[in-house]
């Protein structure tokens, strides 16, 4: 998502200025600090608190919640492939090689 | 994840107690809190701030960053699933039915 040379993009997450270090696009930078300020809106929603750090860590615990849930159907899908392709290939194997043990 | 009733777990994240409200199981809530907790201590090396609001911010958005990349990923490979099944559903028509347009 960059050209491999670091940079520094300012984005404003629930209210406050963050000046973000590293290689990605400014494009997708502002996109996950859009991600992070929608979660933290959501969060405040919820659970009524003055406690900007604790609106943050609960916006990342729900957002860890989501990855680690993505990362499991990741690994499921991917052995579902696998498994597929398997099945499939002995499927054409069988009609192709009718004698074969 | 949880047996359909919300209940509070308290889980400690960057030397700090956070009550999280919930339906999902301690052990999962566990799990996440030291992901995050995780996050935020790595984030502390690179960036040398007291302010644990600023960790917090990044550790959010490097999550993010995982969460989308992974979605993404997942998007990826399902399109592979769907592909890769027509295409072996085709090579074994083929074969089953030689004479079909």
């Amino acid at each position: 998502m960059g050209d491999g040379s670091e940079r520094i993009t300012t984005v404003e997450i629930y209210g406050q200025s963050y000046h973000v270090r590293g290689l990605s696009s400014p494009e997708y930078i502002a996109q996950l600090a859009a991600f992070v300020d929608e979660r933290m809106r959501e969060v405040s929603e919820f659970t009524p608190t003055v406690d900007t750090l604790k609106v943050a860590i609960l916006a990342a615990l729900n957002i860890a919640d989501k990855y680690l849930t993505a990362r499991k159907k990741l690994q499921t899908v991917e052995q579902l492939v696998a498994d597929r392709t398997e099945k499939m290939r002995a499927s054409l194997d069988s009609v192709l090689h009718p004698d074969s043990p």
